[in-house]
């Protein structure tokens, strides 16, 4: 079944923990076993999976992923100036996967999942499916 | 259940929009709820969820990876020319994943999913699997 | 169902072929029909889909990944050395699906599944669900 909760992010760009959120309605369904699917309904944000214990860590990626796709480029035709973040949100892509077992979200140890926000400050929806 | 269409692109790098074919399959599976995967089975090819409404988007889109990944280097090893189309295949993904409610994909207002073609003209072959 | 084993990376920057070992748990689990999600539980290892019959694409796929993304950058804030590791590991993502039919992996001819390795030589775990 797929339920929905909002975001809201403050800047341009920026990474948010929702593993919190997308567990919390794992145990809300009483998910036990099977496959958790978090997908974001926009085409200038996305999600991933990454460390969530050093902060430094998701700068990291933001600072890489501006060093990759240039903000202004005298290329870009979409007229709405932010060309880049949809080149972001395919790179990055729209939803992860995540296995469950014994009720948890089988993360890594380092492992977090992050809404990225390339076009914000926003309000944003994730999608959490939880399937088997 | 898995079923399968084909789309014929036109030129070396295209995003073909297959979102009517997607909903069609899911519509004839009779899927009310549950989560439908696309994936192209091919090394030159990838498939992404981004912006339909202005074809801009798209160019901009392809521009930005044919910035980063350049069609020659002298470091490619691979004899067949199309290194780039096989680096663009891994950054964007050869699946993209859609929670379906309501019988409807669960797409937000400007999403569409694309076929990425990277090394065409060719004739490609998208695979739907409808799950719970 | 999720089940895991694992893999010893040799090398810093390497993609090592996973295929047989998800193959080999679909047949276990006596999956006729289905949908197989592949997911590594780590920050700095991703997983993708390409062609593995010229060992050349890999070896540009790694090559094109580190003409992208630097090793070293005065930008980096994380302090373990390990940024571009980080920042791979988002492009490429911690998850593929690969529907199943007949009891086997529906994967094009040339492709392969491969575990990425952005941050050896170490021991990895894979995840493998198997799922409807």
């Amino acid at each position: 079944m797929t339920s929905e909760f909002s975001v809201t992010t403050r800047q341009r760009s920026q990474m948010v923990d929702i593993t919190a959120q997308v567990q919390a309605e794992v145990t809300r369904q009483n998910c036990q076993q099977g496959l958790v699917t978090v997908f974001v309904p926009h085409t200038t944000a996305a999600v991933t999976i990454n460390e969530g214990a050093d902060p430094d860590v998701c700068s990291d990626i933001l600072g890489g992923l501006a060093g990759l796709v240039p903000l202004r480029s005298p290329e870009y035709r979409h007229s709405e100036g932010n060309s880049d973040a949809h080149i972001k949100a395919t790179l990055v892509g729209a939803s992860v996967q995540v296995p469950v077992a014994g009720g948890r979200l089988k993360l890594g140890t380092w492992q977090r999942i992050f809404l990225c926000e390339f076009d914000g400050p926003r309000s944003r929806t994730v999608l959490v499916h939880v399937g088997s």
